[in-house]
């Protein structure tokens, strides 16, 4: 190891930068010996359990939850913003072409940078509070829009235009298949999507605050982050633990794949979470959701979820290991009629809003987050070769 | 302040992350006080004097100089990149449109997105080494094509068809311009070039890094990069200091205008560096590419140089304060014919190859990046007001 010639003393800290502090925040925190994650002062299941999705994007943005007057305003302004902008509405049937084979994320990465530049997005160190929150307004407004669009287009259908009259959840499942939602259907999205909006320091919001800390401009930002949430490591892919429920297939089948899994050390896609070290909150709730519905498949999801407990607890004792958001999230997802592919999407769709708090939170602090790397490798200099 | 009530331990460092070393690299580094800086285990500066841009960006994603074959290999296999995939090229009139008013480093940002999307990239860490760096020279080949094309969609020009028989530089300056650039000017550009492609650990390489870690693809990690660096903490925008050589307009005016400046306590664009205490290498490099071109307005930026030198040592005695990579930055791209609006694409045109290689680094790591928050808001759980 080369000894250290740059200019400033350096600081070792954990691989990964595990448990290191990198800001304050005011938005929110998940106490993972607790099984509690919250909304600035609010328990998020109880927001998601009494309150529409905009109230709580208020409550992100703003800092407050709205009052009667002020969730009227809010309803009205971002549901004005839910239309897109002519030169990215032509420009979707390109991107929708070229997304296939990168997935609808790709998309979506594609799309909220053009629409930022059709905004006209400018850096957030050179705007006010007001315009850094509108644009983040403009761009997550606009989200369910591009997303059902581009997952309507790819497959030779024409986007559905968006309604003002509906909520964001059932506007969002109305543009997705064309037809005004169940409101009990409606309200499963929604209470997902809100549960969804943020938790704790993932790697997409550390993504979106590190470029908000150069001053770029909200699409930046959000651009950032969706190609962090791509990423396999991140996690939120619901459709991963229905993959797991698809390949038990049948109740007769659980104990034997279980064990065979346990006993091989292989992962079980749905259980498990760094963070937890209880139940995870939001799969609790997901999983009262799901039995609000019902029916075979949610019955079989319980049933899997008992075995792999009880399994676990006989093979790996003191091991706590539970579902995790993304076991009944999948679940309530099937249930209320979206596809497989849009799961991911569905969850984009919801942490925009919690990228949205952070970005404009990070933009109020004027330090670029910038740490170092330290030089490896061979001694230098070594005369280049002729 | 609240408790932690988090599972894991904290570590508190300098705020950014100052100082904080998140990884090792075999890259490169920067000696601040030394005033030196190197790509792998070879002066950049001298790299940049002595070698063509395709084999330095050989030796940054390879790990080593070329030999004839392999530079012969290489320059035909990155060439081939340079055309784009039709659906790309379909799209660019739609970004170029809406690209206007968030400026080019937003259209290169949508257009990479797009293009990693066409391809197919998939998450780094689902692919093998030798495709990775593939999606990489597919990216990174096609930057200048993206650029210069959107460019000339924004001013009602065709795009001009890539040449596979020119260098990087030279079809650089050749897609811009529809001219086969003179010898000098092309070699010129590669130098500045190859001298930008990497310079320690900035926050876009950070940023790219950032997403790698989360196993993202290629173009996920690119485009975020492009969207740190098109933040005005970032640096690496040689416009500004030409901006302020036009400021002065006359030799006359420089004492009278640098002197109002410095006891005005205002930052001097192209003046200062946060890591180097002596001469920038790449300063000193740049102004020497200048002289060589010679003119008035040469003469100029070196007066000015000197005088602000001067009226420091005199005025603030004992700051150590230098031109910066912007200030003869400037310079030669104007010399050479750049017009000022792509001053930083084309920094960004190096650069990517410097987040090539840092995001195929970073893919041979499994560890994610990913920080910690710590909560400072209003004590919770406060019931949701009904």
């Amino acid at each position: 190891m080369s000894v250290n010639r740059s200019a400033a003393a350096t600081v070792d800290v954990p691989r990964g930068l595990a448990g290191v502090v990198v800001t304050d925040t005011e938005i929110g925190d998940v106490r993972g010996l607790e099984g509690f994650y919250h909304y600035r002062q609010y328990s998020a299941v109880e927001l998601a359990q009494t309150r529409g999705f905009e109230d709580v994007w208020h409550l992100l943005v703003h800092g407050e939850l709205p009052d009667e007057v002020q969730r009227a305003a809010f309803i009205s302004e971002t549901a004005a913003l839910r239309r897109l902008p002519d030169e990215v509405r032509t420009a979707l049937p390109a991107i929708a072409a070229a997304s296939g084979r990168s997935g609808p994320l790709a998309g979506m990465r594609t799309a909220l940078s053009l629409l930022g530049a059709a905004k006209g997005f400018r850096p957030v160190y050179d705007i006010g509070a007001a315009d850094r929150r509108r644009d983040t307004l403009v761009a997550a407004a606009a989200v369910p829009t591009l997303l059902t669009a581009l997952h309507r287009l790819g497959r030779g259908l024409e986007p559905v235009e968006p309604r003002d009259d509906l909520s964001y959840a059932a506007n969002y499942l109305y543009m997705l298949t064309g037809s005004v939602p169940e409101p009990k259907r409606a309200r499963a999205v929604e209470q997902y999507l809100i549960s969804t909006i943020d938790h704790g320091f993932n790697a997409s919001t550390f993504t979106a605050r590190v470029i908000a800390s150069t001053g770029a401009d909200v699409a930046a930002c959000l651009v950032g982050a969706v190609g962090a949430l791509s990423g396999p490591l991140h996690g939120g892919a619901p459709s991963r633990a229905l993959d797991t429920l698809d390949a038990i297939g049948t109740p007769d089948r659980i104990d034997p794949w279980i064990r065979a899994r346990v006993l091989a050390g292989d992962r079980i896609m749905g259980f498990g979470h760094p963070v937890y070290r209880t139940e995870d909150p939001r799969s609790r709730m997901l999983r009262e959701l799901a039995q609000s519905f019902g029916g075979p498949r949610v019955d079989f999801a319980v049933e899997v979820e008992r075995h792999v407990e009880s399994i676990l607890a006989e093979l790996k004792p003191g091991r706590e290991l539970h579902t995790n958001v993304e076991f009944y999230a999948g679940v309530v997802m099937e249930l209320c009629g979206l596809p497989r592919e849009m799961f991911t999407p569905t969850f984009a769709a919801a942490r925009v809003v919690g990228w949205s708090a952070n970005i404009l939170e990070q933009a109020e602090d004027s330090k670029i987050i910038r740490p170092v790397a330290r030089y490896v490798g061979a001694e230098a200099p070594v005369a280049v070769p002729v």
